[in-house]
């Protein structure tokens, strides 16, 4: 077919002997080093076929479970037309291409469940097969079909005369981990509703699934409840501008789920609570100086029956708003400072039979959140913390591994998962840690089930998850922040281990994702030394 | 005049003491904290004076020698216009104000070189005095008015009402280094033009005075010249698009000049060249490996006539094309190894009787290349290096400290000022290096004079420059990475720093002046857990 072009063109016929095996030389190079996070089998050759963007269709396969009118496919079939051909408009017929075979992409799925949610159990396998004027992606669930698209994307290139192209390729892909996940903190600094859509654009392109959504913490509470509206009218850092409605939070989570990601909201207690005293009096406990209150307040107050009657209805409301079957209680760092400085604490403790051990109190704590949490149908994550002072934990309970930077977390890892709880790591992937030069490097070597324990203990780290804490992080400065350090972790999280562990063989090809993310839009910072093709330019 | 507006506006009344108390609040904030750097003298009241965007006017006094046509203050007063009411269209009669009194801002310089460029010696000394209804400017140069017209933006506030206002106001301000930089590095990343330009704003915005562009280095050589077109066709990433023309050097020249800024490029060599030798054949020195040429090169070859022609020939032009009297001719970091293996070099080294001492020949290059620049009437700025050897060194060149961070550059200061030499402070302000969290209080606290030393030579540090070196910096990154950070600097270099030692009340008003940032459209990153008024919305 490049002869064809090239004879057909009629242009630079002197060259033209060289340009063709450029062309061949980068065409090999493109396929191979195409795809981020890399699949898991992947054959390509050289053969390679045009891919005309007045000609090219995405299909529906006649067998497929899902046709026309399924909003994740359509959606889907829409981005990435347009993720293929950015220049459609000025590109129109450029070239002048008056007779071509069409292209057409054969989307088939065997469950056709389009206005579902992903969830923890979604497949997300696909096969993709390119051939001459044809590609066959198929996918157990529209997500693996999502996955593949965004697959098939990487592959269409184009030559330096701007022709697009994609080669024949053969793939069978599926994910390593089940949760791969990135958090954002909206709490220490206010994050636009606009941020958190370009952050899931991002995350689709690497394959994460799950955004981790620390929606409020001690420095503002931005959640507008409709339960509790003071909460954030009254704990936001301003009540009208720095809040998401109840609108924007569905904008983000269909957003999301048109992408194949599921939200996690966290509404982390009883630490980490500081905003939620300014609109629910009470809520907190007040801490006492000398016999009397000082003034300030500590953790939520879980000596008063109102605390778990608030908490029933703000998690019931939550619960209904969230539609993922996971929900993220937190549960760290709690400081027993001020809970022992209370009477009415301590008075509380007594009754309980707790005598001095303040972790038993936050384990009755825990315990009644979970239960709340549980009838309502959400399998809760918490964070490690939990497991250390909760004995009567719930075995469906995901541990979120936070501590233990830059290696002892495979101690924790060892130790939770000998007691038959399923993990999540975070601890390797704090990504707003920054230091001078490749620190990708370090996120990707990770290697997450490395831990001394058994098959069955390995089994059960059901994926990881990059986090952004937010204290040196907003909108200015989160998409260089996080791209492309985070597709290291991403790559991590979905390919083989073993055919991903070599850093300097990882690294031109994510150099070139880097490009494509430029490209994308997202203003993902250098590797390195270079340049991309198309630089990004809005400042 | 807040009791008045409340009275006639007629709205709010319940609230309006409350309201007026709030407002006397934060303007006394603001009037305390309002400038950054920080002028020399500053009084202010608590009396305030509206500013009304329909009746505000900057005008030329009577005696001022800079009168309407003066290029840089006409410019300066439509960019500063825009800067102070930035909603200007849509506040348009929000408030229906009808009867007001003007508000002047008269600007009086002594000496009109509105057609001038700002030099080593141009004086940016400014007072400024806000009174009712008028503010008066006075300065020495129109470059001082430059510097008064920022300081003067950033007193005008709006209240939560949208009105503006400004305090009573004396201000005798007067920067402590004359030479206050930002070097950007082009060659490692290619940045459009447009982020050099956005930059120059903040720069401005920052009162820095010097872009110190080092244009060209080892992996890419932008800049087209007129002279020698393939050292640019044949060096840079790409020679379409990763390329500075002639336009975009005399634009970034001219809009610089706008905001009183001088451009000082810097062509480093003899090392740091190889993409100058994709253009050029013969000018690097070709290493030996066994007796043969090993097929790499090295530093520029000191032993070929050609060489001091060529470079005659690339500096005349360099000098024409930048206005500046100060040219940076690098010089640092010269690795020995390429000479030592090249047989001519050798025999050069004998022919001159330097016998094995490199250092010898360098400086003998040095040497032929500052003479061909004093020739053309520049002064030679040399990073450290050539201090150390180089004898005879011009009296008037300024050495470049870039060695012995965190604290060595003492010892450095101090040996280079003993010999009499004039020094501008790198070291401690690569900004491209980061750490996580806090990092600018180490920029901040850094005391430039602070070395063993005589008065005389503390009097020959001219200056400081922050760096962003581009290894891992590009357009995507580079805002959020230079700002607030290098406004530490910017204080250090401004400021008297006796007024501003303490970090901890330089905080609250380096997060205001971040947030007045963020309004002028710079993505500047955050400094610590909060929040601005207006965040940053594009992503």
């Amino acid at each position: 077919m490049d002869v064809m072009f090239m004879v057909t063109s009629g242009r630079h016929t002197r060259s033209n002997l060289y340009l063709l095996l450029l062309i061949i030389v980068q065409c090999g190079r493109h396929a191979v080093e195409g795809v981020w996070p890399l699949p898991r089998a992947f054959t390509s050759s050289p053969e390679r076929y045009p891919v005309n963007s007045k000609d090219f269709y995405f299909v529906y396969g006649r067998q497929s479970a899902a046709q026309q009118g399924c909003s994740v496919l359509d959606t889907a079939f829409k981005r990435y037309f347009s993720l293929i051909f950015p220049d459609y408009h000025s590109a129109d017929g450029v070239l002048g291409f008056r007779k071509h075979k069409p292209f057409i992409v054969e989307i088939c799925v065997d469950h056709g469940d389009c206005e579902s949610y992903p969830n923890e159990d979604s497949s997300e396998r696909y096969n993709l097969s390119v051939s001459a004027g044809k590609a066959s992606l198929n996918a157990e669930t529209v997500w693996g079909a999502v996955r593949g698209l965004e697959t098939f994307s990487q592959l269409v290139y184009q030559d330096d005369f701007g022709s697009y192209f994609v080669n024949k390729t053969e793939i069978e892909d599926v994910p390593r981990f089940q949760f791969r996940g990135i958090l954002l903190d909206t709490s220490r600094h206010f994050l636009p509703v606009q941020a958190i859509l370009k952050t899931l654009d991002a995350m689709a392109y690497n394959k994460f699934n799950v955004f981790h959504w620390h929606i409020v913490d001690d420095p503002s509470f931005p959640y507008q409840s409709s339960t509790f509206p003071d909460l954030s009218s009254k704990g936001a850092f301003h009540p009208m501008t720095h809040i998401y409605t109840q609108s924007d939070v569905r904008r983000v989570i269909s957003y999301a789920r048109l992408w194949g990601i599921r939200v996690l909201p966290e509404f982390d207690s009883p630490g980490h609570t500081k905003s939620w005293g300014k609109g629910q009096p009470d809520l907190l406990t007040p801490c006492y100086r000398g016999g009397t209150p000082s003034g300030t307040f500590g953790p939520v107050n879980p000596a008063l029956p109102s605390t778990y009657r608030f908490m029933a209805r703000l998690f019931k409301e939550v619960s209904s708003v969230f539609p993922d079957s996971y929900i993220h209680l937190g549960g760290d760092e709690v400081d027993f400072y001020c809970w022992r400085s209370n009477p009415d604490v301590r008075v509380f403790m007594q009754k309980m039979g707790f005598g001095e051990d303040f972790t038993k109190l936050e384990a009755f704590y825990i315990e009644s959140i979970v239960n709340i949490t549980s009838a309502l149908n959400k399998t809760s994550v918490v964070w490690q913390d939990v497991f250390d002072y909760h004995e009567r934990i719930p075995k469906d309970t995901v541990l979120h591994i936070w501590k233990g930077i830059p290696v002892e977390y495979k101690a924790e890892l060892s130790r939770i998962t000998k007691a038959g709880m399923r993990v999540l790591l975070a601890a390797p992937w704090y990504i707003n840690h920054i230091s001078y030069g490749q620190d990708w490097f370090n996120f990707y070597t990770v290697q997450p089930q490395n831990f001394s324990g058994s098959e069955e203990q390995k089994k059960l780290v059901i994926g990881g998850e990059v986090c952004v804490w937010g204290e040196y992080v907003d909108a200015t400065n989160l998409t260089p922040r996080l791209w492309p350090r985070a597709s290291a972790v991403a790559e991590r999280l979905w390919s083989d281990e073993k055919q991903t562990s070599n850093v300097d063989k990882a690294f031109p090809r994510l150099q070139d994702f880097r490009c494509q993310l430029l490209r994308r839009g997202i203003q993902a910072e250098p590797l390195y030394v270079g340049y991309c093709k198309q630089e990004y330019q809005g400042i």
